[in-house]
């Protein structure tokens, strides 16, 4: 037998009752039945996002939500800092140079997160910057930034916070009120336990003050087309009903299970999974290290193609590699969404097993039970 | 009991075994299995646009696609003719005012389609209209534009023709490379039978000189990065890789039926619905009928609000509305994707009740025999 266990950071596995409530039979999205929906699921948006704000839902991937927001928060005769530390960071990059938005990019070593003291200084020396977009836990990297830290200071200096949370929302802490954050974005299926395929974007009034300041240069992505949809709970285009369906089910869910505690599951996860890691001699790759996934670097003498392809091919077990100049050199394994501690268990098992097939030199069981000492302390 | 019955032209009703598929666990995408997936969809794609160009699959609604097929094609410097004959038709004039693309809107009766000698005339009087976009089967009307001569005439001009088949590709005869057509659009919850979610589109090489010819000024919907994420059977951003998993078996459905087969099965759908109309005295809307749905007008006496509420009140019957200035005018029924003769005789007979409930003048089962007469010939 070879269950399919899926490790990477999105998509991440989906519960089958979720599953099942997205193959019902189709209905027509023009109806009460998908407005009272929408209704619903915009209630639960505003509680994964710890927001009043108003929070839409793309059909498409994070990436469209993402452009839309950037778009309409940077019309001309507004500059954007933009920081570019993982492969996620540089698309954003690419929507300002698509779009021709005035914006300076900067370049930080994989792995670190963004620092408040550096935007605070970057905007002080740059008075025309008045559009922060940062990613809160970098997927590729794993790399977290501080952002209630930044969301201070933008806010002190009356810049425009947009912030990338696909990696974040519904895995780690995110106050957008409390803590200023304009913009936030996340995608479906993270750890929103959903298919791919739906984008989100919450979006406060001092954003859409912005947004209504300039003109929508795309039809597809409008954010402004989906606002306005909102006053009737419906869609500018046809929307994907079937993963919005489910996506009121599973939000249901985290909202019965409470965010503070999956919070503290996810931390749990990764903290279990470092400490396997340092057992089993493996360095985590990210200094500023997100908790919604953990990247081990590669040891010398292994080949990451093989230990994935023995991980995969043999157990069934899908973790994700490195992207971009890290291809290789790192692999990824996720705490979003539908996963627990024993799924954890049986991913390090698996990976150690895998070691041991490339002749690795550590004690086989090492990892397993430095994650099951924090565990046992932590549940 | 009341069993949920979809009659309107997208989203259409899904086969058991497609959604079931849809639901198995979800896989990685950056994966040798979704490769394998892609490039037989690539394939499969070809097949139901009869052409040999190549096909993109986007992660958003048939919109996404067409936005991008639009602005690739005109680029600055180029000019474009649209037809706006309905709902969808208005949407690529809005693309191309969005983009700044230059063009001339040509505003057409609803319910009309275009004509091929109406373009060969426009074509000539301004030298500068070098891109014509046309609506094969407008859904909001059911007006059928004839693809065939349209295409001969913008050839012989050396236009490039681009065409929204999003109700018509699977569910009407198009012939792409036959014809001479040079983009094709579709979308997953009409003729294909899925939920909402994918956009196609088919771009040969004619087109892609002139999207070559100019800068992509969007990311999301950027053609350019969707043809090359081909290379390696990928996709640019995270795909909607559930949907493509269905789309796979759906067009492996489709492929062993024919499509010479299910045009034909379409078509006599709409015959019957049209004999129908004709013996209950109901009009039917479109000048120009489309195959792929019907579309009656509500007669004097009839509320339109309360005759759909009947259906799907009491019958679970959804049939569609009209849209725009024809909300409350008329009522429309599908005849594309998974649904058969006796679905359609089904849907004949919850109208007929719902009529008779508003003392409309009509006899009993009028529409039922003659449908089923029509069946009984092409069957």
């Amino acid at each position: 037998m070879k269950k399919l266990r899926l490790y990477t950071p999105g998509p991440v596995m989906i519960p089958a009752e979720v599953q099942l409530e997205i193959a019902q039979p189709i209905d027509h999205h023009r109806t009460a039945e998908y407005r009272r929906m929408h209704e619903e699921l915009h209630g639960l948006l505003q509680y994964l996002f710890q927001t009043k704000a108003t929070c839409l839902t793309f059909t498409g991937s994070g990436s469209a939500a993402a452009e839309a927001a950037i778009v309409g928060c940077c019309p001309p005769g507004h500059k954007a800092l933009v920081y570019r530390n993982g492969k996620f960071a540089e698309r954003w990059v690419q929507v300002c140079e698509k779009f021709n938005i005035d914006h300076t990019a900067v370049d930080l070593e994989w792995g670190t997160g963004v620092k408040a003291h550096d935007v605070a200084e970057r905007l002080t020396a740059d008075p025309k910057l008045d559009t922060v977009i940062v990613v809160h836990s970098e997927t590729s990297t794993t790399a977290l930034s501080d952002m209630q830290a930044i969301a201070k200071v933008t806010r002190e200096r009356d810049a425009l916070l947009l912030v990338d949370g696909i990696t974040a929302v519904g895995a780690l802490p995110v106050k957008m009120d409390e803590w200023g954050v304009d913009v936030y974005i996340t995608g479906s299926q993270k750890a929103l336990m959903l298919p791919p395929g739906l984008g989100f974007a919450a979006v406060n009034d001092r954003a859409w003050q912005r947004i209504d300041s300039g003109k929508m240069p795309v039809l597809y992505n409008d954010i402004k087309a989906y606002r306005k949809s909102l006053d009737t709970w419906d869609a500018p285009y046809t929307p994907a009903n079937t993963l919005v369906r489910g996506a009121v089910l599973n939000l249901r869910g985290i909202k019965e299970r409470g965010l503070e505690n999956i919070w503290a599951e996810t931390a749990l996860m990764a903290r279990a999974t470092r400490a396997a890691a340092k057992a089993l001699g493996l360095k985590t790759f990210a200094k500023d290290q997100a908790d919604s996934a953990t990247a081990m670097v590669v040891p010398d003498g292994v080949d990451e193609g093989k230990l994935r392809k023995t991980m995969y091919g043999e157990f069934g077990m899908r973790w994700a590699g490195g992207q971009g100049h890290l291809k290789g050199k790192i692999i990824r394994i996720s705490h979003m969404g539908y996963i627990d501690a024993f799924d954890t268990l049986a991913g390090i098992a698996g990976l150690e097993i895998a070691l041991e097939k490339q002749n690795y030199d550590f004690e086989l069981g090492a990892g397993l039970t430095a994650a099951q000492k924090v565990f046992a302390e932590g549940m």
